[in-house]
C-alpha cells in the first residue's frame, strides 16, 4: 500500500511540508496541544484550508508509523491536484465538449482509484472530489488507477454545489444517476456535461442531486439495492461516451 | 473481513467439514505429511475433486489462525455454490434467453464482488467461475456482493472451456471484451448469452477467447491500457442490457 508513503509526522517535518507547497489532505493534531510550533501548523493549516481533526494520543500513536509523531501527523496528498480551470482547459484545447465526473464523497480509495480509471478512458477531461468528508490522492488511489492519476487532472474543492454553479456559467449541463430518474438510453446526454456520482452508501446528495439537471437511471432488474459506486459510473460514462459517437 | 471465518484448522475440524458436505475452495496440507488422518483429508479432497497445495510449514503457521492447524488447513465456501444446470432453469423459470458472466480467473475478491453485484442488477441468469487460479465464494466476496451472493447463482467448474462447449449446445453465443474486437455498440449482443470478463492482469485467456463467437471492444480514449475488470464487466452488461431492451 503506497499510502503510507504519503505520512508526514512530527512538527518541522509537517511545517516544512506545508511551505514546500505540498498538498496536505488531512492534518491531526493532539487535541489540547497550543504551543507555538503547533500554532504555526494550524496557522499554515487554516491558509489552506486543510482539513484539521484533534484526536486522543492513543489515536495519533495508532496512526503513527515512526513514532516520533510529536502531537502532529500530516497525511500529504500522493499526487498534487489541478484545478477546476485546468480541466477545462484540456477540454478547449481537445476540441471537444467539456465532460467531467463530479464525485460526491467517495470513500473507498479502490472505488476512487477505478472511477479516474474510468474517466481517463472514457475520455472525460477531468474529475472533481470534494475537500471534506471523501478520500483524497493517496498512494492506493494512485496505484488502483492503473497510472491514470498521470493523465487525468483531479480537482479538490471547498464546495462542491458552488463549482457546479461556475460550471453551469461555462455551459455545462449536469446529470445525476438515480433509481427515480428517467432511463439513461432515453435521456439525453450529449454536449458539455457533468456526471455527478454519489457516495457508496448514500448515493448523490440531496442538495447536489436538486442542482442536477437531469437524473439518468440504470435500469436494475434485480433482487438488489444498488450497483458498486464506480460500476455505476462506469455504465453512465459509457452511455454518455455512445450517446456522443452516435 | 469474512474471509477468516471461513478457514477451518486442524484434522478433525477439517475432516468433519469434509463428510458434512461444506464446500472447501482449498485445502493446505504440509508437505511430506502421510499419516492416516492426512491420508482420509487427501481423500475426500480427491472426491469432491478440491484443489490441494502442498506447503512448508511456514506457510502453515503464516496461514493459520489458531496456530493448531496440525498440519491441514482448509479454505471452506462462504457460500454454497449451485450448478450451470441451475443457472439454465433460473433463465427457464423466467421464460428470458440465458444471460451468464462466465468469469475467468479473477484473484481480486472485491472485484468477484463487485461483478456479481453487477450479475444481479442486470438481470444475468448467474455467474460461472474455475475452481483453480481464481477467487472463490468468501466472506469479503460476500460483503463486496451486497447481497447479491443470496440470489445470483455461482457455479464453480473444473474447466471453463468445456463448460462453454457445453452451454453453446445449450444454444448461447460467447463474446469477450477485447480492444481488437468490432465496437461493442455495432457487435449484436441479443439472444441467449455468455459474457466472458478476463483476469485483471492478463484479460480473456486464448484458449478461451477462441473460443468466443464475438469479440466486443469497449471503446477507449485515454492514455492507459484497460478499465478495471469488474468495472469493464458492468459496461458490456450493460450494453447487452440496452441491446435486449431495444
Amino acid at each position: 500500500m503506497g499510502y503510507e508513503e504519503s505520512k508526514i509526522e512530527g512538527r518541522n517535518p509537517v511545517i516544512e511540508a506545508f511551505r514546500s507547497g505540498r498538498t496536505i489532505d488531512k492534518l491531526f493534531v493532539l487535541d489540547g496541544c497550543q504551543d507555538g510550533p503547533v500554532r504555526t501548523i494550524l496557522r499554515e493549516a487554516r491558509k489552506q484550508d486543510t482539513f484539521v481533526s484533534f484526536v486522543s494520543k492513543e489515536r495519533l500513536d495508532q496512526l503513527s508509523e515512526t513514532r516520533h509523531h510529536q502531537g502532529v501527523i500530516a497525511i500529504a496528498a500522493a499526487y498534487t491536484y489541478a484545478s477546476v480551470d485546468d480541466i477545462l482547459d484540456r477540454a478547449r484545447e481537445k476540441g471537444e465538449d467539456p465532460f467531467i465526473f463530479i464525485l460526491d464523497g467517495i470513500e473507498d480509495p479502490h472505488n476512487l482509484g477505478a472511477m479516474i480509471r474510468t474517466a481517463n478512458l472514457c475520455g472525460a477531461h477531468g474529475v472533481i472530489i470534494p475537500k471534506h468528508r471523501a478520500v483524497g490522492l493517496t498512494g492506493v488511489v494512485a496505484r488502483t488507477s492503473a497510472g491514470a492519476i498521470n493523465y487525468t487532472p483531479v480537482a479538490k474543492v471547498a464546495n462542491l454545489g458552488q463549482t457546479i454553479d461556475r460550471l453551469k456559467e461555462e455551459g455545462l449541463w449536469f446529470v445525476c444517476a438515480d433509481m427515480d430518474g428517467e432511463l439513461m438510453y432515453r435521456t439525453d446526454l450529449k454536449g458539455p456535461i457533468g456526471l455527478v456520482i454519489g457516495n457508496e452508501g448514500n448515493g448523490v446528495g440531496r442538495l447536489l442531486k436538486e442542482k442536477c439537471d437531469l437524473t439518468a437511471a440504470i435500469p436494475m432488474k434485480g433482487d438488489i439495492d444498488s450497483l458498486n459506486a464506480s460500476v455505476a459510473a462506469g455504465v453512465l460514462a459509457y452511455e454518455i461516451v455512445r450517446q456522443r459517437m452516435g
